[in-house]
């Protein structure tokens, strides 16, 4: 069970973060699941506010750059667990695609977007193994450091 | 019908612009429908010109970029529907992925590209609730102001 | 047969390169097959390394753009045989997404990316007639000029 999984790792599942606009969080279509684009944002009892913004390697840190591509993760499976009832329902990550803001200069995009990939194999081991594009972007919605979004396929 | 709510609504799909490459404007595989990357062009009886060009925020107002995001989804629902007969074969959006043409300091995608998703929503209603990513690029092909690809289930 | 229409093109695939973070090249699900960002890396027998890197129109020239995307191709198409034992079990190129390191004022990227397309419409030809996006970043990971993911249906 992914929630024992989680427990073992110490994560816990955030609040569900709002869309960002006129869209919803997940698609199902067939065994096809689509998230929409996370960012590093947390979610408050009241208010949610970006926890990681600027241009990872200027305003902030490799680091925590990494820690922004965890928070989306994190974020996306709070929507996934939401849209199917249970994370157990996951049969494969699919495809992640990680857009890391960042300067014209910066060429360390894997290891921010690690930060991400290697969180889905820790809780889903051989499910959770995925294909992947990291690429650098000039500005992000609500100046996230990081934004992924996810195709994941459900049993 | 959706030709009827085109109607109400005081829209009419334009020509189906070329593509700008070796490409094709649609792929259908399965339910799944793909359409390619939109451009905010205009398809004059002669020749094709992009509408609304340059940086948004910069060298257009966020209005116009708006304007932009409509336009290229106008561009698709045309491709759609020279590809599957008639939009009402669409049966879901899934996803929408929307770039903006835009400076490293911008921040605001997600007002420009909900141009794109209301316009989906007021026509398609429940069945065009997608999934979405919005992204700042520091440039588009032909200097468009805001590019977009499509994913739609069919019938 | 595919293997063929290599050889009578003079193409040679090469070494499958490893992936530069902490994920997989090539997923399937379904008839669906995603192949991860792909860069402009030649594999030698020891190391791989950029051969194609900096800013399309301004560290490289337009043409060596085009041969960076088509060098990103040849490296799909060897993932591809490596996980489909055999590119004739390729029955459809459904997408590509070309990104293309390039400076704000950068226009010309389908031309670039079409380095990609023309070379999957040779080797396949009506199999590979594909919907793309051509995009403008402002960077890419290890500084690459070009990267293209690929999604393809498989019989």
């Amino acid at each position: 069970m992914i929630k024992d999984r989680l427990n073992s790792l110490n994560l816990v599942l955030p609040k569900t973060p709002k869309s960002a606009g006129l869209y919803v969080p997940v698609v199902i279509t067939g065994n096809l699941v689509f998230v929409s684009g996370q960012l590093p944002i947390e979610q408050g009892s009241n208010s949610s506010y970006i926890k990681f913004g600027g241009k990872v390697g200027k305003d902030i840190s490799l680091e925590d750059g990494k820690k922004a591509a965890q928070l989306c993760t994190m974020n996306a499976l709070s929507q996934l667990e939401f849209a199917l009832g249970s994370l157990d329902r996951v049969d494969k990550f699919i495809k992640i695609s990680g857009y890391v803001n960042c300067e014209a200069s910066f060429t360390e995009h894997p290891k921010i977007i690690d930060g991400a990939s290697d969180l889905i194999l820790q809780i889903f081991g051989e499910k959770g193994k995925h294909t992947r594009v990291a690429l650098g972007m000039n500005s992000l919605p609500l100046n996230g450091a990081v934004e992924i979004d996810y195709i994941v396929a459900k049993e």
